[in-house]
């Protein structure tokens, strides 16, 4: 395919991309499909002799968009939201075609320093505390990470060298595995399955602190833990905080668990993927405030600040933490201004070597939205969101399972466990829209999520009324269920 | 921005995007700026009100471009190849547009499922036993990572766990900390940074082998460094074989060291990150000979087989090797298909949670291209290579420093490092042309990589030419100072 061909196909596919979302909505949300449908549609291998554009368009329609679950639709409640907006595929496209691998500034300036920049001015949106940004000669500074995963990861791995390093100073018999056997982690019994996972990969013991009534970890549990462990001769080194879990959006308590790791002096690690967007709102930084006691801090603008995944934002207070972690240095990747102080080479920062020019999607979408842009798309969602718990609250058949912070209601039958698993069943056997369910306590839970930027009231308002009419149906087969179970017994 | 100004703006980007690549030739290939030089350029903090695409647009050339190096450039050739093609370019737009996250079956069905079934297509294409296909019912399979660095690290973080596992079975008493203490991993002193840094990582050692004289690592040294390690209470767990080195495109001895491994009962990885993509070609695909005897194998289509930046190709022969190393199940990513055997939860295969729908990338570029278009792609620059070979080769003042087998080129002056140094300084200061350096021993060599997907014999030669001279210039300096030094000493 030349140039010529490309200015022609390519604004096909910026029509069929502004058609898709034009249409989202008649979609069904959930496809119809079974395990395994796509792999009878296509041929057996590669061919040998190139196809057309047009073939593959067809094929699209054909066997692609019959698998797809529609994240975008405003039907779709399910998860958390993943960002999309146009500015961004805008922004995605020059990013395809400069296509530099950012791994270090001599590999592409722009790529580094524009990344730099926009940390700091999402950093500057969110009021973070001047430590973590990286100014003109900061010690601190923000990295564009692929998910949240990889930013606990990384915490995680320089929280052990860091520990290391400084209890093998002390006792310079001690080897690095027999400090590692004696690490301990911690997050609420709430915090992402990631954190488990990143204790997992980093070879060190995590444990779960219990969550208070509002899902909250509090700093009495945690401290007992870590008495207990050092008790035990083990040692505390780590901490996940959570500002808005997935089950049900709950906040850990920053201020209690911040002054606590400080004294202790284990590495604290802040997670708010999902409600860390919601910060660059006034009326909602409060539930920031004690991010001054971290030494880490991340979210998601790819879940609910209009940039498409992937971008991962990550800041740290002390930017030699990470690199001090992580660097290597190959002849073939050294360049001339590396020992300069003043450029970053953002492969220290991060686990894979190579990087897109992912902070092209920050600078188009901040600059396209405004701030109050943002701020006026985040308020959308929260309000939508109590609008449906309102609605929930209006029926005395349901319950709200837990406090509606943001834009996530979770929510259930009153009743039992199987009967919600029925109702979810029957929404997403429906397929008009899409959630996913969660576990509290002991109970079975769904989740309503605010997702699609399009979402409007009106959507909001037909989910509750097809919600409530899978809810009849579910209550009457259970009612006629006990009665048959009665006139057995009787 | 809503649909319709995205239609005007996406047909404009798609030119601008044409244009670029239709210009790239005439724009210098790497910048002029010195590190800082971005942020003077733009605000101190995000705009309050939108600003407008036009500033936007006007700012790429402005403040962007400046700081660009060229990677898709003609006279680019620095590291190995990142892939660039239209097909890619154009599904990439699709993916965002569709901006799925799949995580699991359920969280897009065609998003894993076209992903199993382009591994299995591209499988084929290497020519890569059956036991690495999924198929309908096969026990391995292919996933897209991020990078190769994060294969790597999967692929040890699978073996820590599999051995651990099997000690443990065989004496319950062991802590995994105590097994992790004496597992050792080994590469071959050629291997690529990140797998050193998959070592620190995962808390294990790692040891590097000595390569041969062809900087290959054989069966002697590595049974070497095994034997001494077993014999000093040590475990071998690991040996990442890499075929086409970052240094010199060496390729270790698979066909001895892939039977040392398995004898050992020890994971091997193949790292073939550029080379790979030349498996393609049968006159290539001796080179991966030996694969049958590794557990995962993992190449990066994103260099060198035209599928835009990110998609590394990563098989394993056992899919529950990287399943159980990794799975974790909370409620909220339960669905009711997850247990059928059919499906796949990618998530369980990789390290972060989200992951972008790339195989849409793969679809596109192997269809539009065909296997033999490809095949043709990976011809043309090997004959390129060649052509910048016979160059050198025909210039008595110049020595190349390895066996020349693909796109990759290292050559120097004979002569000291230091006047090597001088020359790439020169070449590098010149910015007509950028190539970066290595360390063969002790000889500070240059590289050249064929990497445009544009790159034609005319550019090579006047890369040559221009090298040419710049070396007479070197020399001519070097002999004037030998004078003085020479007169000043008579």
């Amino acid at each position: 395919m030349n140039s010529s061909e490309f200015r022609r196909r390519g604004k096909e596919m910026v029509d069929y991309v502004a058609n898709y979302m034009d249409g989202i909505e008649s979609r069904q949300v959930y496809p119809d499909v079974e395990p395994g449908y796509l792999r009878p549609l296509i041929p057996a291998a590669a061919p040998q002799e190139p196809d057309t554009f047009e073939d593959i368009i067809k094929d699209i329609e054909k066997i692609i968009m019959p698998g797809v679950t529609h994240w975008h639709s405003p039907y779709f409640f399910a998860y958390f939201p993943t960002a999309s907006s146009y500015p961004a595929m805008l922004a995605d496209m020059l990013c395809g075609a400069i296509g530099c691998i950012g791994f270090s500034w001599a590999a592409s300036p722009a790529c580094t320093e524009l990344e730099t920049v926009m940390m700091d001015w999402l950093g500057k949106m969110l009021e973070l505390p001047e430590a973590f940004l990286a100014g003109d000669a900061g010690e601190g500074g923000g990295v564009i990470q692929g998910s949240a995963s990889e930013a606990t990861l990384v915490a995680l791995l320089a929280a052990r060298t860091k520990v290391t390093r400084r209890l093998q100073a002390a006792s310079p018999e001690l080897t690095p595995a027999a400090i590692m056997e004696k690490l301990v982690a911690y997050a609420s019994d709430q915090a992402h399955s990631s954190v488990e996972r990143a204790g997992l990969i980093g070879g060190v013991k995590l444990k779960a602190i219990p969550s208070d009534g509002n899902f909250a970890m509090r700093a009495s549990a945690l401290q007992e833990a870590m008495e207990r462990d050092k008790a035990a001769g083990l040692i505390p080194f780590f901490v996940v905080a959570t500002l808005g879990t997935t089950s049900c959006c709950s906040f850990d308590n920053l201020l209690e668990v911040g002054p606590l790791c400080n004294k202790e002096d284990v590495w604290l690690h802040i997670d708010a993927a999902y409600a860390g967007s919601a910060f660059i709102c006034p009326e909602f930084r409060h539930l920031l405030n004690g991010v001054e006691f971290a030494d880490s801090f991340n979210f998601n603008p790819h879940k609910w600040l209009l940039v498409n995944f992937d971008c991962s934002a990550m800041w740290v207070k002390k930017r030699t933490d990470l690199t001090g972690a992580f660097k290597l240095d190959p002849v073939y990747l050294k360049h001339s201004h590396q020992d300069s102080g003043l450029i970053t080479d953002y492969r220290h920062w991060q686990l894979p070597l190579g990087r897109r020019f992912r902070s092209l999607k920050m600078w188009f979408v901040f600059r396209m939205y405004g701030v109050k842009g943002l701020q006026a798309y985040i308020r959308k969602h929260v309000q939508l969101s109590h609008e449906f718990e309102s609605l929930v609250r209006q029926d005395p058949r349901f319950e709200i399972c837990a406090q509606v912070i943001l834009g996530l209601v979770c929510f259930r039958l009153k009743g039992s466990n199987k009967l919600n698993e029925a109702l979810l069943q029957r929404i997403n056997s429906a397929k008009k829209i899409h959630l996913v369910p969660c576990q509290l306590r002991d109970k079975f839970v769904l989740r309503f999520a605010i997702c699609s930027r399009t979402v409007e009231s009106a959507h909001v308002q037909l989910a509750w009324e097809h919600i409530r009419e899978l809810a009849a149906t579910v209550l009457s087969a259970e009612r006629g269920q006990k009665r048959a179970g009665a006139e057995i017994k009787s």
